[in-house]
C-alpha cells in the first residue's frame, strides 16, 4: 500500500494544538474526522511534530496509510471541502513506507514575530509587545543557542522524552520598522521550547536578565531556572526538511 | 481649537465598510461611538476616503475637532481601550484647521492580493483564485491605466461625484511564488473602482477579455461595459500622502 503525504497549513487560533485530545478541537482530530468521512473507516495520521495550543503552521507535514484505495479520489479537494477554512491541504504526495513524517524529518524551522506597535490586521499572528527592547542583547542570546545543547531549562514539564539535547542550525533575530522576527532551525524541538526561548530573550531585551545570565540558565539544565514563556500566536512552523525532497504532485491522488 | 489626526489600521472583515450607516456596524460608527464615550458629546470624524464592505486599511487617516479639551488625555490609549481588536489607533498628531483628512490628501495607495494557491493563514486577506493567469496580459492592462482617465466603466452606480476622472501614478502587478499583487496609486478613487479594475484584469488573465478590449472598455466610459468586481477581502488601503508629512507624536495628546 502507498503512504500518502500532505502539506497542511493551519491557523492555530481556535485549536487546542495539533495533538488529538478528548473534549477539545485539535488539528489532528479535524483531519482524522475528515479522512474517516472519506474512507468510511478510522484513519490514524502522523505529523512531523506537534504544535501547541494557538500555534500556527505554514508547513506541517502529515502522513497516513489509507485503509483502502478509492478510485478517482481527489484527496486534496475532498479534504478541503470537508475541512473548515482555517485548515487547508496545500499539496499531496505519495511515498513508500520507509517515509515517516516524524522520524524521517531532518530539520524543523520555526518563526516567531513580535510586533513593537499596535496592529489590527496581524493581531492573531504576532505578540504585541510595546516596551522598547535591546535588539543586540537579544541577538547575543540567539547566537548562544547555536550548536548542540541540553534544553531542559527551556521546555515545559510535559516534555516526556529520553533526552533534551537539540542541535540548533540557525538562531537569529531580524527586525523591520514594526517587528522583531526570530528564526530558529533545529533537528528537534521540545514542548514549549521556542516560546520559552523567545519569552526569556524578550526578558533580556527588557534588561531584566543579562545575556550571561541567559547562557547560565541554559547551562543549569533546570526547568525552574526562570524561563518565561511567550504567548503562542506569534509562533509558526514554517518548514520541515527531509533527507530527500518530497515529490509533490499536482495530479489527483 | 486644535484638530486631531489619527492613523487607524483596521481589519474590515466584519464591517459594512467605513461609512456610517443605520443598522450595521461600520468603522466610522465604532470610532465615533468611542470618541463620544471619551468626550461625553457627539464627535464627527472625517477620513481620507471611504473603504467598502470587507476592505482593510493599513493606513487610514482620520481627523476630528474635539468638542472640548480634556486634561491628561492619552487619546490613543483611550481609544484602543474602548475599540475592539480589529480597529487600532497606531498614531496621533495635532494639526491646525487647514488640514483636512480628505481634501488635503494628494495621493491614495491601494494593494490587492490574489492568492494562486489555498491558504489558511491569509484567508481573510486575499482572493483565492486557482486558475492559471496570464501575468503579462494583466501587466499590459495595468500599464494602460497610467495617467488621467475617466473611470466611469470601472465604478459602481453608487459613485455620486461631479466627474469620474482620476490620475493614476502607479499601476503594476508583482508576483511571488504563491501570489499576484496589484499596486495602484492615484489622486482619487471612485466607489468599487480598484475591485472593478482587479476583477476585470483577472478576466484578462483568464483569457476571456484581451488587453485591447480592456482598453476599449476604459474608453467607453460606460458602467455596463462589462467590468467584473473582485471580492473585497484582497484589498487594502496602504498609504495616504499629504502635501506635508503628518507630524506624528509619541507624546500624549
Amino acid at each position: 500500500m502507498k503512504r500518502y503525504i500532505l502539506h497542511v497549513e493551519y491557523d492555530g487560533t481556535r485549536y487546542a494544538g495539533y495533538q488529538l485530545q478528548p473534549d477539545v478541537i485539535t488539528i489532528q482530530g479535524e483531519l482524522e474526522t475528515a479522512l474517516e468521512a472519506i474512507y468510511h473507516a478510522p484513519v490514524r495520521i502522523h505529523a512531523s511534530g506537534r504544535t501547541d495550543t494557538g500555534v500556527h503552521a505554514h508547513y506541517q507535514i502529515i502522513h497516513f496509510d489509507p485503509p483502502c484505495e478509492l478510485k478517482n479520489l481527489n484527496l486534496k479537494a475532498a479534504l478541503n471541502t470537508l475541512l473548515t477554512g482555517d485548515i487547508r491541504v496545500i499539496n499531496t504526495a505519495i511515498q513508500d513506507e520507509t517515509f515517516h513524517a516524524r522520524y524521517s524529518a531532518r530539520e524543523r524551522r520555526y518563526r516567531y514575530i513580535v510586533s513593537t506597535r499596535e496592529t489590527a490586521l496581524d493581531r492573531f499572528r504576532v505578540w504585541r509587545f510595546f516596551h522598547s527592547l535591546d535588539f543586540l542583547a537579544m541577538q547575543e542570546c540567539a547566537s548562544i543557542l547555536l550548536g548542540e545543547h541540553d534544553f531542559t531549562s527551556f521546555c515545559s514539564a510535559q516534555a516526556e522524552v529520553n533526552h533534551k539535547r537539540c542541535t540548533i542550525l540557525r538562531s537569529a533575530w531580524e527586525q523591520d520598522e514594526t517587528r522583531l522576527i526570530y528564526y530558529i532551525n533545529g533537528n528537534r524541538f521540545l514542548h514549549s521550547m521556542v516560546r520559552s526561548l523567545v519569552g526569556t530573550m524578550v526578558e533580556v531585551g527588557k534588561g531584566r536578565i543579562t545575556p550571561d545570565e541567559f547562557a547560565s540558565m541554559l547551562e543549569l539544565r533546570d526547568r525552574s531556572a526562570g524561563a518565561v514563556t511567550a504567548p503562542p500566536q506569534g509562533l509558526s512552523l514554517i518548514y520541515v526538511r527531509y533527507e530527500h525532497p518530497i515529490p509533490w504532485t499536482k495530479e489527483i491522488l
